[in-house]
């Protein structure tokens, strides 16, 4: 396949990709929008101009709004009938490729619009799904000779987490403040965090609602996800540690959390399936299923301190993960707890085997104990002011490409 | 005060109350309401009709809409006007006494309406704030002599709960199934929760919206909170014991939650104020505050057998929370994290000293130990399929009642 848009062979947004997204156009203009190399395109123009007139099901200017829920909440026939259009018609000869009229209204360079969060999420989980991952935290906090509780495997773990704080990538937000108790005080004390982490995670956003009472079997979660995106978790430690018994994280990572600003369909990443890890003990029957429900998604993460050039610190995949997404949402909904349209659920930290491949600064420099070095010289325990933190992802087969392009966040000083 | 609607004298709905919530008159038509005894009225053709047109701020008919949220976030300066303009127009000698045409068109009885979800809860969070609750599940759960856990004095422990699943009182719902560890088995099994418990709670609504990075402050928090509801915190007991480590409850509560109908505002609740447990040892700073922060509010929580008749199992107060709502505003946003008009912020679990007073089954029973008998000589350990739960909750004090109504729910066999 090849588009009349011109773009690099490593760009994350091929003709392979077709990305959904929200941009303010021209500073003033909010609709939903795609990308292909560095061209973002306006989707209510293109459709006010009836290029998507074809596709059956799509009778509304669904993409003339300042998020994408509308629009996911058509369903798989409809939201893959859009994507393959949007392709078709980004191939050489198609009947817009020569309308010159149409792509000056629709088509920006992607430093010309600014990236909005893609969807409104009325409920967020987050599971703790990497055995690697738990398995380290287990090492530190608990017991290194039995790391992983003993309902690790039996189920994929997962708490609530904050929506109202989830940020679209490029937001800043200041170091949180809270109560910690250092390991040599009787009591607690209050002040900027200083164990500020990131936690590198994917996370799913869902297409239906449904009604409470309702499961959906692992058979049928595809149809359910429209798409991943990246995620950064970030977590002051310090606040974790001390307040997360017995009830969970909570003040340690509600601050905020951090996602990509383009949504990668299933569709998308269908050519980088993969087999998950194999699960011992077997699991119960609601969370068996069938095929490859894994993906190979390369992920890494940079810091970069201010005037400073990047240092990539992590080198992961998503197909570390022992629990897949359709084990999350059959586990999630298997008591009848009602999803809705643009809810997120994130993966947990997706850490692998290897200590570079560790996806947050706990696990990376276990617990401080082994700063990491910048290309700059300098030292890292944990997150420092002005640190900009960014994970990138992508998948790659055959010399097809689809990417996620990044996730970044600035850690501005404590107000 | 006397109102020209009569009402006995032991209605939660007096002249003093005013509550605040959403119902479908005649079947089909939805709007914001406001009740006095067994009088429901329509504020959205009582603004339409003028009478509200005196109320600074209120400039377009927020009432007419399936939610309270519009009117909530007007803020206490105009949200307490129309509270005492009702007030004003419900008494004897009023615009409105003789005016029978509007009465004719928007006073309702109680049974002529249905009631619905009062506002839509972008985020729902449960706190953990009575010592008596916490150290009766400590002592079952943990240790016996270190019933509390190291932090509990010192912040308001808390967790995020699932927003999707609040529901009104009166909506019936399914026993969840879930995987559970009975004590006497070496693997999992999979089936209907065995342990189904109510919490008894009570839960607040914040009026507006913040900016990330942005605290409430302990005196700040009052202007930030609309009112309150009688909250049930629905919890399958072995579904949570087997899940809960490390991150904290999950789907033993996320199948559903249940409200009473109406918002009892602040304002109506000044009268009961009282002061709180004290806190030894002190608090960190931003948890202090000065004044009564406590409301005295008596509560008792019933079961009814299908086709039997009600027994009172549990009798509580308010009064007995050790942590206030103003600490908890101002200790879930110290981090930071923003709150959305609408959120709901749960007590957690309301037990008080006696044993007649602990708010949930797994207290009342010791874990199932003591069943409890009801009046028609059955015996329960939790709740049984097609038990009604029904939980009230009022304020009274020289002569003057205010009260929440009820909030019920029955519990279905699971599907």
């Amino acid at each position: 396949m090849k588009s009349f848009v011109n773009y690099p062979e490593n760009s994350d947004f091929s003709i392979h990709n077709i990305p959904f997204g929200v941009a303010v156009f021209n500073k003033e203009y909010i609709a939903c929008a795609t990308r292909i190399g560095d061209v973002v395109i306006d989707l209510a123009t293109l459709y006010d101009f009836g290029f998507l007139d074809d596709v059956e099901g799509l009778n509304d200017n669904v993409f003339e709004a300042y998020t994408l829920n509308e629009f996911i909440e058509l369903g798989k026939p409809v939201t893959n009938a859009v994507r393959l259009k949007i392709q078709e018609l980004l191939l050489e000869g198609s009947s817009l490729s020569n309308d010159e009229k149409t792509i000056e209204e629709c088509f920006f360079q992607i430093d010309e619009v600014k990236m909005l969060m893609p969807v409104h999420v009325p409920n967020y989980t987050d599971f703790y799904s990497s055995i690697e991952h738990a398995t380290n935290v287990g090492k530190m906090f608990r017991d290194p000779a039995n790391a992983l509780l003993p309902n690790w495997k039996h189920l994929p773990v997962g708490y609530h987490g904050r929506a109202s704080s989830i940020v679209v990538s490029g937001t800043d937000m200041h170091r949180p403040k809270g109560q910690t108790k250092p390991a040599d005080a009787d009591q607690p004390v209050f002040g900027p965090s200083k164990q500020l982490d990131f936690e590198l995670e994917m996370a799913f956003i869902v297409n239906r609602n449904t009604e409470m009472g309702e499961s959906i079997s692992t058979a049928q979660a595809e149809d359910s996800i429209f798409g991943m995106v990246l995620f950064n978790d970030w977590s002051a430690r310090d606040i974790q540690s001390w307040e997360y018994v017995p009830l969970g994280p909570f003040l340690a990572k509600n601050f905020g959390s951090s996602v990509s600003p383009w949504i990668i369909t299933l569709e998308a990443l269908e050519p980088f399936r993969t087999a998950s890890p194999k699960q011992e003990p077997e699991v119960l029957d609601y969370l068996k299923f069938s095929g490859d429900k894994n993906y190979d998604i390369n992920l890494e993460v940079s810091i970069a301190p201010e005037q400073g050039t990047e240092t990539v610190i992590c080198r992961s995949n998503y197909k570390f993960m022992y629990w897949n997404m359709c084990q999350q949402l059959a586990h999630h909904t298997v008591n009848g707890c009602n999803v809705e349209v643009g809810d997120m659920y994130a993966s947990g930290t997706i850490s692998g085997e290897e200590k570079d491949s560790f996806g947050s600064m706990l696990e990376l420099t276990w617990r401080g104990q082994n700063p990491l070095k910048l290309s700059d010289g300098s030292e890292r325990k944990f997150i420092d002011d002005n640190d900009t933190v960014i994970m990138r992802g992508f998948a790659e087969k055959d010399g097809v490409r689809v990417g996620f392009g990044e996730v970044s966040g600035k850690i501005l000083p404590a107000k």
